[in-house]
């Protein structure tokens, strides 16, 4: 006898079915999670739409917090996990095999497979977050929470891993002074995380009070509040003023609005040596023109991408446990599965001013 | 009894004067060297035309080679110099007190004094490696070669040290795949320099048959031949195949040239994590359109600037001192003191297809 | 009329004598501050007794807590302080010409000065915290606080900056585990200070129940209480046990305790790849037997040595800025200038088991 | 029909037998190497005399140069080889899932295979390179040469690798000052590497004038020559002159020689905040009697242990195909497959004063 489960599938652009797939077999090597709650991501209404040449019939969802209901022996002992475990699930399965993966950086894996992304006609069909059930294979990397943790912050451990990717790499530490520019779903986690690492001063950009007000809660030191016109000397006179030390600006911003004009407002944040981590994805055929002389080579400057998560889920994890970040504010609104399209539709046209919305699978 | 020389003095814009002034006094802390040769930057035909505000009068001059003829007991002790010793002396004259210096990044001080371009009317009026004597002050930095060193390729450590500051800030070591981009006299010490840290495969990429060839004699293995405007593509699929390694692109780029094209070029080499340092330096008001989504975000690359020349000489030295690339190669042309104009007019005109023009002083 | 002022000196060892010192005239360059608290270091009994040959007359004292009182025109903007502002001063006065100084480590300074161990018989005298002013030179490094510190932590500032370059030095962060062995005052500032870097699990290990009490105190998440002689195996044991994560050791070991059997433990308690961080001085003459064969080459263990406070101020300032560590309750016994020779009593013969004893100077 | 090789195969303590066993079925993730030569390593002798446990039967040897005989598609494909590929294959096979692999660290692998060190009475049979082919499992990792390599070069690549590896770690690039302690087989390629990484000057240390000659030929600068009860003051002060540089012992101290008085000589010949990095093992229950105070901790001084060659097999075949070091200098004996009993007693006898002793596939 085998056991079924609904699940909501996109068959094509804008189109949620639901559909009844068999849950798949669990062997040594493999783990079965009930979800429990699963973050909406602006790449969700993206791929949506049917941008990006997604696959067809997909479960989508990577924003991963459930509950391990199923797992082989060998998995067990890999993952370190236990059946009724509150569990964590990184984005991304690396080949392991492949350029990047044998020099230890599976994060730019060359032929890494996505949850959310993959195509789920054939079993073990359960390769998405917002359906009921995920099938987790050997080379997936599983994180374990206490019990009593908060559900609306473990949803958000996948954002918080890219922000920490973003705090590491940007060499954020005790005294480190940071802008971050947009207060967004990215840039709130960003924020509460750099002051995990210990920006001082930290220093939060954006366009809205109410952003930025709750930017304060994730631990900002100032805010700035701006228009899509204000001139980034104006800006920048600001930061030189709260940072208040010999006259200089910005160490590290990080850029996660993802606007050509707010990539251009970093460039000027920064004092000599600075660097400037994008986070924030810019459509395609947009530019930022580049002063390549006065922005980067009198002053050395930097720039560096984040793409994706990896290497961030330990430290996500420690930050979350903490419990020292009001994580569970940005959860704003929350849908059961039967509710999926619902759930797109207030993400993108946002509805009721959303922070983050979720799937909660036991609503 | 004082002693004079007359010396090549930048009076006001296009004009050299030559005016005679006392050599000055040598106490325990200084130090005198008799310059032997000193070459030609392309930031000197700049000055020379009164662009980015330079003092007068000034004696022009920051590549510099000379021997000591007079020094004081403390600052024979802190340089660890005799009289005799042949000697380079760093472009740069940290201030040791301001906020990079107290980190230690001395060459990114913000009161630094610059050879070269310092006003010259007052003693010890000479600062500059165009005269015949360099006053060199205590917080000077000096270097030491063998006596047999190759005089023409002593005159090139200011250059070499900057290319030295640009693989060190680019990790580059035995293994790296690196493009250089621009064959001038900048691209062609970065080459060697290259090779030095052991940059393979070492790809060269220029518009000229003839600098090219001189760049395959400092170390590239591979070169590049394109025009204005050969698409990067075609640029980046030789790349490829010269890497041969898993249809990868270059880890490094030393962008030298400094026209947009060029940068615009470099972005388009780099696999997944590259890095483009950039040297060269692009005009007021230029810019480079960057796609920050495709080239800088979705694989992380980066991008860095390099500027002056500070903690590179040590290596140039040795890079030098090896005698393992034909630095002397390099200088083409050669003037006295008394034809300093002459030296800049083919400098800036290319009279004759110069690489590197010095003046000699015993000419 | 000058202005004179009595200072505890020591005169010969195990001799504090009380001295009428005229103040320093105060130059542009020159800062003068009135001592508000200064700690009683174990170092400052060593001296006391006359060991490791220090000069006489002197003012010892170099964990610096005071207020500006004079400044001078070019102080004030080099360490951006003002009439009335609350600082510490960096233990060390580097010289900025040595070959560290050159390089940027000024900390390693070839011809330091150290504040507390320079000969005070000539002005400016005032060369040591347990005197009631402090003169401050140019090369010295000022750190400013705000106005509501709380005095108890601010003294402690030169302990806690060794703590931070303890901690960055091994690259301590979120999610690092760390044991702390040791929970003297610089045991147990360390532990504050690798939890602020985000060690996690972060484990103390001592002799003395209520030394680990405050350890927890001080942000320890488990403590181990061993004897004299308690095998390192059973030590390991428990440490494995609270990092509970397949099975490992820790990364990284802090040892603060100054003993070669604490030494040797802390050996044991390293997983492959694990650093040992010494900061407790074992006595001359005395070895840790060190099996490198098992202890560092077949696991790739490292051992590195940690020695003044140098780099580690900024940080320092901020972790108590944050007034999320009680430092105070560390300062368990304060005197006031006349009462000196007792001060050090307390500390040598530990009277009343004290944790850090401080000059109060109102009291 | 099977094909079937003859192999000479240890089947108890100092007992070479040759047994006959079929060739592996090579699938599409397969590769079969007819090997052209092989080391005999000092561990093979311990090996071979029963010490560290080992399995029995096994076909020891693991420094490794072959021809592709036979490659299936995959393997083909991510190892990027071609049948007729002359290659190396890397002494450890990780497991690619355990705690240090899933972090990047391959090298350090909880549960890595060991050519040489494998059971061989089961099919593949074929795990170690004294026999006639090797079997290359798909996550072993393989690095060809040119058609013009020299053979006794690239039999030496797993001890390069180890060298680069030390040198990587050792941070060893332009400029460093570096002393390698004992000129055996890995002393030497150490040496080679240090200079190709630009180590100046380079300073080897041994007891044989022979080997010591060597050692120059290999890019030494300069040797010492000691006994065993040289005290380290006395080579002390030979490092000071041949460096040359304010007095100054070295940076970087690589200690090959393995025993107890070499390891404590390298202590000695460090500057402040120097390395010293041990490669040689010393025996079970032997100690250095390590100084922490005078040692490690006043000087900021480090040590670290290199263990296997992982990270640094790229870099050391550019370093064998620079041509630039006379390896094969260092191959003296070479026996055929048959004597493989007499290739250890060289070695181990020392007979005839070898270097290097390896078998030759084909004599």
């Amino acid at each position: 006898m085998t056991e079924k489960a609904e699940t909501p599938v996109i068959t094509k652009p804008l189109t949620v079915e639901y559909i009844e797939y068999e849950l798949p077999q669990i062997g040594s090597r493999d783990l079965l999670v009930k979800m429990k709650m699963c973050g909406v991501c602006g790449s969700d209404i993206h791929l949506y739409h049917g941008e990006w040449d997604p696959p067809y019939p997909r479960i989508q969802g990577h924003e991963l917090f459930g509950e391990v209901v199923k797992v082989g022996d060998e998995a067990a002992k890999k993952h370190a996990v236990s059946i009724g475990d509150l569990v964590n699930i990184e984005i991304l399965i690396p080949c392991k095999d492949c350029y990047f993966c044998e020099r230890g950086n599976y994060s730019r894996c060359n032929a890494m497979q996505i949850f959310g992304l993959m195509k789920c006609d054939n079993p073990p069909h359960f390769w998405g977050g917002f359906g009921p059930y995920l099938y987790v294979p050997f080379d997936a990397r599983v994180h374990v929470f206490p019990k009593d943790v908060i559900p609306e912050s473990a949803v958000l451990t996948e954002p918080i891993a890219t922000a920490v990717r973003s705090c590491q790499l940007s060499e954020v530490t005790i005294g480190t002074s940071v802008v971050v520019i947009g207060p967004g779903p990215i840039g709130l986690v960003t924020t509460a995380t750099a002051k995990a690492y210990g920006a001082t001063p930290l220093i939060l950009v954006g366009t809205s009070d109410q952003r930025l007000a709750l930017g304060k809660d994730m631990g900002a030191d100032y805010t700035i509040k701006v228009k899509r016109d204000t001139p980034r000397e104006e800006v920048a006179e600001k930061v030189r003023d709260y940072i208040n030390e010999r006259d200089m600006l910005a160490e590290v911003v990080l850029e996660t609005a993802g606007t050509v004009s707010a990539q251009k407002m970093g460039l000027g944040l920064l004092r000599k040596t600075g660097l400037l981590t994008i986070v924030g994805a810019i459509g395609d055929n947009e530019y930022v023109e580049l002063d390549t002389y006065n922005e980067i080579l009198l002053g050395e400057m930097r720039i560096q991408g984040i793409n994706l998560s990896g290497f961030g889920y330990e430290a996500a994890v420690e930050i979350i446990n903490s419990k020292k970040y009001p994580f569970e504010k940005l959860v704003t609104h929350k849908y059961p599965m039967s509710e999926l399209a619902k759930a797109f539709e207030v993400t993108e046209k946002r509805i009721d001013n959303p922070v983050k919305v979720v799937i909660q699978h036991d609503l």
